[in-house]
């Protein structure tokens, strides 16, 4: 089944990723840009059924796709 | 508004990122795990209307957060 785990820093972590983009965006004349913030997204098949597979994409994300110091996850199953 | 642009390689596109992610996944016991793909998750404030602000972000893809040459970018706009 198709599933997908998002990683983003936490909300207090500073992103200077984040904060080159929105300079560049007004840079490009976007002067309504604001809190831009950069993640990642990790799309995967993963065999199981939807319950099981939840609980073994967070295992996944503790285990390598996150660090847990300064980045929150969130998993997504798409039927 | 909150909007988010997310952008992935084209599938014809290869993505050793993604690969080396399935590796790993399936060297910590996790064997059902195929087709990984990685991407990225721009997450923004924009200021306008729904309409208004898909078509900016559409243009914001275009211009700086994807390289059409070989990534997809997809908006959503999110109340």
């Amino acid at each position: 089944m198709r599933a997908r785990v998002i990683v983003r820093l936490k909300p207090a972590v500073l992103d200077p990723q984040g904060e080159a983009v929105e300079r560049a965006l007004r840079g490009l004349g976007f002067s309504g840009v604001k809190n831009v913030r950069v993640g990642k997204l990790v799309e995967l098949e993963v065999a199981g059924d939807a319950g099981l597979v939840k609980a073994e994409l967070a295992a996944m994300a503790d285990k390598l796709l996150a660090n847990p110091v300064i980045e929150d996850y969130q998993v997504e199953v798409a039927g």
